[in-house]
């Protein structure tokens, strides 16, 4: 009898152009919004109104892009993560097609890239994730790097196979969904009085909230989404780790610190695209979530209804940036490396779908 | 470029008679009822069953009365009590339809009143609420008074506009669903033996149970309202507050105390209004939650099938009052003040509708 | 008037052949498909796809087999088991039919035995429970047994009537539902590479995962299914019991475990009994949960697509016996009574419906 439980993949078993069929189709619920909602304390429009969505155009209210993205995220987690101790970046991420509470996802992971570092245990691989609903349309698809634990730790392949990845989704990939159509938004749905036009490159947001993450949340939303990296669940274990705790997925950092960017970002109606993304410093139960946002650019979409801005939001933790700004990476002095600032926890590279004034 | 996140609105804000039309519509759905159970242990039997919903009228389970209460408030925070170092209390609440899973609701806020207070920083004001669903049909409509933080803390406006309401929603104005009929209830689906003529004005029910409160729960039942008030979620900020602490949601507590409460009133199926209202203390995490009831009066609905009870319940924090029975209200000696218990947190007289003896 | 609390049933209300209804029956909704996925991190893949729901014979997703239970158990709690100390054990516990989100559960318990203990104060008491769904077809049934204080506890009521009750579910009770066809079934689904011919009696898989549960996590689960009994959510009362916090429903740890069991019997597609079941000792909030399978037998079911497994499933708390193996019980050298490892918290003899080799 081979045993039966899973150890994960290690290094070793990342070959270039290996592809595997994730487990366990999840089919996206109601239950799943409003937990969603519960977690996040997000308030983006089109998930919250049926109202909102059918007059947008929409038959039904979609899911949350970032619920599509954990979802998807989490069913490839056993067969590319379980043996890694970090994500180190986003590439390319497409938000193709809205899903709907009803939808079933399913997920597939091609092995694009590996290559060793300066630590023996440790490589890094490169994968392509794509997420399907029930028709086999594609709805999301990324590019991420993980730092990822050999089996043999003292062995070095010499893989050297770093991919090259875009720096940003190019304009021609970012989709709108065909049957949203934003000439009929009125902004008091959300509140907001700041159009496509208003956001200029190089404005900062200071968004006001600050939220404390406890460990019953972000594990009900780790959970949530099936993803069962070991990190995030078991205290026994982590307790003689490095931080002595449990680590938060990096995602539920992504949508806590979204949902904190709604205050001033109130029309941004949808995610069109990741263009780069790092978890900057580990986040743990008890610490306190602040973001900014700053402006990158405004892309004219070539229609008269809506545009998309690029935008990077940090999130930083135990301080306000806005009472105490604080530069997001400094050089170390004795190594003379570029690293974050110790409580900049996410700095993410995105693009969003807002309205124009009419 | 003006600021575009908000700062809520603070004294000089609010004028009488101006109107806020709040953001984010909210669908209620299946995940909002079972995450209200989840976060309360509420047992009342309408929202638990469709089954017993269709037997008494209903073409499905209405949402929990509260749920809808706690949704229409959490929309009019922004615009309301972002400011607010305190809700002081309710009044004329009326809960005039029942909201079903697929119900859309908004919420408007009129400014009637607000006046000075002994405190240079603050005021009071005077809001009247209304819910709508998506049929633009009123769902919900309340009064409340809170304490609002000036953006000059040294002017004073002499405003001295507090409005009279009325002390209880008055019979006329207590609304049962048309479509209900209890003529056909059968208390073995509640397990409750008492019906409307076996309430007595003057009994005290102390019901049996206590519930301890988790910073995760408070923040993910106010989350799931979205209500975004900062004290409930952030303890890097409220951790050199008085308390030290998150101070959990008022209506929570309501929803708790009120669960807590099914013991004793398992016939109660439907809160008509609540009369009057006050959070006499905060709560915080690690607080245990008891609560009695007092019932004050017996209404004839002048119907044969149901008749209404107003009853006072009171929460009790870390002590069991069936145990150690408590004064309500004492005077202070110093100040000649009276003022609640320390450990009370809430005085709630509010009125149900109950099946009477057939 | 007479009180109206209910301080729920003590020994000497349980007469043999009392049979009580339970009150508040209770509706299944997606909503509590998303919780229970939230709460155990469940990836048995029925509740999660309507797709492969469907694929196999279902019109829908059934939700979880646990859930059910959990459900069903909730309904007994008020009558049965508010003056319970602890259950003692099941048996006999039948999965006879899934139930659907829409589905409305009740339920309704038959005391079958008690007997007096050596304890002055407690009795045990034998009940047999059934749930129905909203056409009146049994779902599930289970005997348990629990120690039920006395009302006066210094009677002797010379009670001496345990039943005999089967130590397995026999092979003609086990019911597959007549829906199901697993010929159609792919394990791409599930990711497990072990069928029905795969598993060998004696075989052990100790599953990788460990969990740590914390308060509002098993909180939020055992409200959901309205279980109230007191222990569980009662800090103020707990804080002076021996072991000082609140203890988490059984219930929770059969569910936390059974995911965590997920990886090595992925393919078991459905629980069709609990042969016996005892919580060796209590969970609290901060302990971590680690789990074991023994394989006990491969029951031939005479179909060509699918058999049963019959599994030991042992919970751990606080210990990861894949790398510190545990003796289950131990005889102890003063009393000379066997006892469970004080870290075994579950030790739960269960059948399970799997797929056969093609």
């Amino acid at each position: 009898m081979a045993t039966k439980t899973h150890t994960g993949n290690f290094f070793e078993d990342f070959t270039v152009g290996r592809v595997f069929r994730h487990a366990v189709p999840r089919t996206i619920t109601d239950g799943d919004v409003a937990l969603y909602i519960a977690l996040t304390g997000d308030r983006r429009p089109l998930h919250c109104s049926q109202v909102l969505a059918r007059q947008l155009g929409f038959a039904k209210s979609p899911a949350h892009d970032l619920l599509v993205f954990h979802i998807v995220f989490g069913r490839a987690v056993p067969d590319v993560s379980l043996n890694s101790p970090a994500n180190l970046g986003y590439a390319d991420v497409r938000f193709l097609r809205p899903a709907f509470p009803g939808d079933t996802l399913r997920a597939e992971t091609e092995v694009i890239g590996k290559r060793e570092t300066s630590r023996p245990e440790v490589g890094i691989v490169w994968v392509h994730t794509k997420g399907f609903n029930q028709r086999d349309e594609p709805i999301l698809q990324f590019y991420r790097w993980a730092m990822v634990n050999k089996r043999q730790p003292d062995t070095n392949s010499g893989a050297n196979d770093a991919p090259e990845l875009p720096s940003q989704v190019a304009v021609e990939h970012l989709s709108v969904p065909d049957e949203l159509d934003l000439s009929r938004f009125d902004a008091v749905v959300t509140g907001g009085s700041a159009f496509w036009e208003d956001y200029e490159p190089g404005e900062r947001i200071n968004h006001p909230q600050g939220i404390t993450i406890e460990d019953a949340e972000h594990q009900l939303a780790t959970r949530l989404y099936q993803n069962n990296a070991r990190v995030h669940f078991n205290q026994h274990l982590q307790k003689d780790s490095r931080l002595g705790a449990r680590i938060v997925y990096g995602g539920h950092i992504i949508s806590v610190c979204h949902a904190i960017s709604h205050d001033g970002l109130e029309n941004a109606l949808r995610v069109l695209a990741f263009n780069a993304g790092a978890h900057a410093n580990p986040t743990v139960a008890g610490d306190t979530l602040y973001a900014w946002t700053d402006v990158l650019e405004r892309i004219d979409l070539g229609r008269p209804d809506a545009g998309a801005l690029r935008l990077r939001l940090v999130g930083v933790k135990d301080l306000d940036p806005s009472k105490e700004p604080i530069d997001l990476k400094a050089t170390d002095a004795e190594s003379g490396r570029e690293a974050y600032h110790p409580n900049v926890v996410l700095d993410l590279d995105y693009t969003v779908l807002i309205p124009r004034r009419r």
